[in-house]
């Protein structure tokens, strides 16, 4: 059944999906079980509470689509506009590249705001769009507040800040896959009409759920919402919300179990304190690059992102060669560059249930990867750097005082 | 984590989500990893050369959808139609009825041919359309193999036939959701042009793999269908097949390592002794029924279903009472009846890893049930019948002689 | 690792080891982890606390020890006697006939009373005994609390009546490895010095842990005991009770979860509803047999154990072939006759985590075992006998009410 | 159920229980079943053919207790000696001195070799006491591989060679808990007649086997050793090895499959590759220390252990302080100093299921402790050092060339 052992723990710091905690892997040990009992409506409505919080909304209605962050953002997408809706989205990596072409597929008019890959969404260019369309054509903002090829988090606050100063109604949909439940995500100060992740990235589960959270705005306009859908269509959720039993079909109860133990995991720890664990970690793998010597393809610090760190190698290295040494050698799993940073950069995923010594070890492992690579790394550096900081912001587990 | 804990083994008979083996539990009990490294397109295409097996096709293609049933059946219409084409969908039970639904909803005019529910589908019906259709109007006939609603299995040999005759081109879209590994399914043999079942069904894994498999001739159509789909494209499939990398977005791996388990096991015992024991364990439970002096729900022989038995109670009883009864006393979760019969039956779900003394404890406790709620039934009397068949055919187990 | 697969569920009647709970496998689902953190310790203590109430004990001191029943007893013994001391032990089975071994083998003077298989221990042979006894050179009477081998529950108040009415001070040490947990047991109320059980019996988890439990007297015996002993010492966790880290050596860290799991499910049900639980399934069993028209190897009904049922087949049939074909054919475990009643008794283990619906279908599997092998017995007539009682005193799942 | 959660995997450095491979944990996620199936004793054969193995013997007859490593000493001892008899015995540390313990306990003569803790036995003083042995009076030798509270590794092949110089027929009885399976162990080439190890150990599972290994002429002593002994008798097992069914009691059936799943891993890795991992982990771990300025606990090179590290601490510092910081802040578990060296060592367990990146997070870790607890280590220097040396030495992964 693994066609490809080695010796100890996998360290898998690919940005998603992520380490789960072996609470969640043990929820997650089961038989199937009837979910039209009253225990899954029960165990789904608890869940439906509890999910607001990461998404810091008391004002969204959740959906639990048993489905990838791709189907999250169709869901997102379908319920909310019509075919030759104009609206406004960021090209900044390979993520939001896949967005905006299944956007332009959905058959929406897709106004694209390129930026080169490793600077965050132009917000300028967002601007002068929406401070001339006094005729609100734009139907809504599409933007992913973490692009995971690059490691760049765009500012939620500003875009908000934008549509408000002009009085634009544009719905405003996020793609947070790689930063709900990791950086600080704020569905209701931002004014988020459709916020979305997947299972498998900061909620540290298996792949299998597409969360979206939808605003009263949002659902206002899913009434009216043209597009064609059904597996996707939130009416027939809210529907069954409303008989109380919660499910239009069956829903993977085994992922309902895992993230009712992820969530009670996250607010044992405390939802803070998991942000501020994910800064931690992000600012000590930028400390031990730069203590490398190496860039952050990241080209500004108010664009730092920390759930995913890509990392430029010098033009003689194929990045490519580091993951796959790091496999093959190291059982290490690192991320690759995609598309146009493919054997430019490679990148390191520190989100999820993760901790410092995971981290340092896979530092160290990267420091081995690249004297492989002929990259004349000085060994202990990045995780001296690293382990600098980390020893003065690290907190005691509250648990163990 | 479990708000309704009752003593003993909770016994599963809904026709899905079934019982999941052991075996295929301990193949999920793990750790996320890298879909991207060579490990997991290696798993993936060994599935896909596998699973073709379950559906008796050489020349078809697989693709494992991280979806439901529901998610299948989207893919299966928007991937070989375009909006406006005519179909002929027939509606027996509530599994067909959903469908239509879906159907209408993807804007295709569909040709509804119903039948009284209990019923299986009118195959006179559709020969006579497809016999007045000369003009090749009917792009696709739409019917589900074995209807979850009522136990009725439709004849998949007649529709083939029918076509052939008339030597009409129609596609041949089947829900094999509650058949396929369960029911004799001869996908080349039929020339069912699309054919899908969900993962939590006969193959007995949790919900979240929604496999669809396609003709050549079904790939084909999928090339002018203008029905607007990402997520359930299998245009971005068929790109990630020739790369090699398999996968157009994140799969759930944990189901993945689970299949693998599940089609082990499946052919260690067989596929035909699978069929096999279905077909023993669906006549016991017709058996005890008829001892039980109850009707089938199914109105004829040529239509019992093999995985699932949907039970007539008297009128003065209420079916969902049944059903709850079962679930608060007894641990045993049985299959409620839907819409048109809800109340007037409850179902036995017979389907997926299961075994003979399962079957009869569940016999056991329903006969228990049918006199708490007031019918007369003699205890013991389904067991004695379904046993008394059961004893003359169940084979030794091959790996203990 | 799996040799001898077979589809579906097993069906597991042996009296031990037993069914886990889904629970409890999930509690011991993990990881190695240091047992002189303060964790340990502290998941220790608890437990110990917790033990007592299922000896029915709050005076008793327990002890954990990852060994099996066999080396409980043997902790039992050498911690209380001295080699030559004289005790006296009731030979009824096969259980207490080893218990008799390690007693002779441990250089004690046993003094056998021996019953035939069937019987329970004969204590008016020990009152006489003990009446005769005015030296007090009996220095203990060790009795199993329930003979598994024949389905025999000794009466542990007559026992303790007897010592008390000659004011022996003997003592009182108890076998009770298919009782504790099932059978209504009580350590302080009987005065019993040491009782003993293991986990994989009544509690349901894997083998591994001895439980012992000893009152203040057997204590104040172990300080004089000439016995030798290490591993199985009291002394040494006595140490490490008072230490506060609570063991000598390593122990087994995955048992100690599982019981924790197991523990809170018998809790959560009730230790009195787990034991109603037994006595109805017992009583079941019991009808059944006798529906059959076979014979209970226990002679009396006083002696009628609610853990076990042993059933006489007619000798023209060999008992090991019921248990050998309900094996090869039907995936169900059933207890062998052992020694003296080999070939002529099976067993039906009806202990721990056991429902009704379990134990109709396992009696329906015998049914038509008994067919197979030549016994004309009438097919559903023992399920009817018994579901004809469960359905009057089975209750409703409180939780799900 | 877990009163210490803190966020990322525990790092575990304990010399035992160490990390169970996920392969294993699978293997053992499973319900009881009936150890008199047929089934159980195909397994169990298997296993003791292979567990012969990893001792490297063929001649030696293998034993699997349900115990702990103390139990397996236990049963070394009182199968193959009788109360009084001379053994000699070396005491160089806590886990030496525990055996001697038992073995006074046992009623043994126990001619004690005492060093100082970190050096290793006294084999000079072996030789003088054999030498002027010429009555045989000495009965055995008990000596432990690999010290596990210092890091001392002793040469057992000079052991064998002073006996054969001396032709002394002493047993030669050797405690291998913390080596067999991760130092070259060659119970044949050295002629050791009792072996053992712990479940917990190298093997990577959960405590709750004493493997036992004897020789030929270790099977002849049981025959007239008259130590008292019943649950650790080997007579037993070897009536039960007989008869086929392999077990004079309820084994752990949960560990044999984890064994079974251990013993492949090992296997596929490669007996003698797992060997090298340990030696590559000893070595780093070792270069570490001596980049951090501190002593080894071993005083010499030839004692240095490739399984555990006991460090020294600076007279200032606490030794105890560096294992709860590891605990409370970083969810790293480190091994106490023990008795004599308690706050003055702590040690790092580098056996088992373990690879480079997991040790060097481990060692970035102690360096940081190392800071807080006011020793001026450099951070970073550790882990440089391990890695230079790593970095050349470690392997590509077979299974993923």
């Amino acid at each position: 059944m693994d066609y490809v052992y080695g010796p100890g723990k996998n360290h898998l710091f690919v940005p998603g999906p992520v380490n789960i905690p072996d609470q969640v892997i043990r929820a997650m040990n089961r038989n199937n079980e009837d979910y039209r009992s009253p225990a899954i409506p029960a165990l789904t409505k608890n869940l439906l509470e509890d999910v607001k919080k990461i998404f810091k909304t008391t004002t969204g209605t959740p959906f639990l689509f048993p489905t990838t962050g791709t189907g999250a953002w169709e869901s997102a997408l379908t319920n909310t506009l019509s075919p030759g809706d104009r609206i406004v989205s960021f090209l900044i990596g390979q993520f939001s590249l896949l967005w905006i072409d299944q956007q332009q597929r959905l058959n929406f008019n897709v106004d694209v705001v390129e930026s080169e890959w490793g600077r965050g969404a132009d917000l300028d260019v967002l601007e002068s769009k929406i401070a001339s369309d006094r005729s609100h054509s734009i139907k809504a903002i599409c933007i992913v507040h973490n692009e995971t090829a690059t490691g760049v988090t765009n500012n939620m606050a500003k875009v908000r800040q934008i549509l408000d100063e002009y009085r634009h109604p544009a719905l405003f949909l996020v793609d947070g896959v790689s930063s709900i439940c990791a950086l600080d995500f704020r569905m209701d100060e931002w004014g988020v009409d459709v916020a979305l992740t997947g299972s498998q990235k900061a909620l540290s589960l298996p792949t299998g759920i597409g969360i979206v959270c939808a605003s009263p705005k949002a659902l206002e306009a899913a009434k009216s919402s043209r597009s064609v859908r059904v597996f996707f269509d939130w009416a027939d959720y809210l529907k069954y919300y409303k008989l109380g039993t919660c499910w239009p079909y069956t829903p993977s109860i085994h992922l309902l179990y895992g993230l009712r133990a992820a969530l009670d995991l996250i607010f044992e720890e405390g939802l803070e304190n998991v942000l501020e664990r994910h800064k931690r970690l992000g600012k000590a793998t930028r400390l031990a690059v730069e203590a490398w010597g190496l860039k952050n393809c990241t080209q500004k610090e108010e664009w730092y992102s920390d759930t995913v760190t890509a990392i430029l190698v010098p033009p003689h290295i194929d990045s490519a060669e580091v993951v796959r040494r790091g496999w093959k050698r190291y059982n290490l799993s690192l991320g690759l560059g995609l598309n146009k940073v493919a054997g430019k950069a490679f990148r390191i995923g520190h989100l999820g249930h993760l901790n410092e010594l995971q981290l340092l070890g896979c530092l160290a492992g990267v420091e081995m990867i690249l004297r492989d690579v002929g990259y004349p790394v000085e060994l202990g550096s990045g995780v001296a750097a690293a382990s600098a900081y980390l020893r003065n912001v690290t907190p005691m587990i509250p648990s163990r005082i």
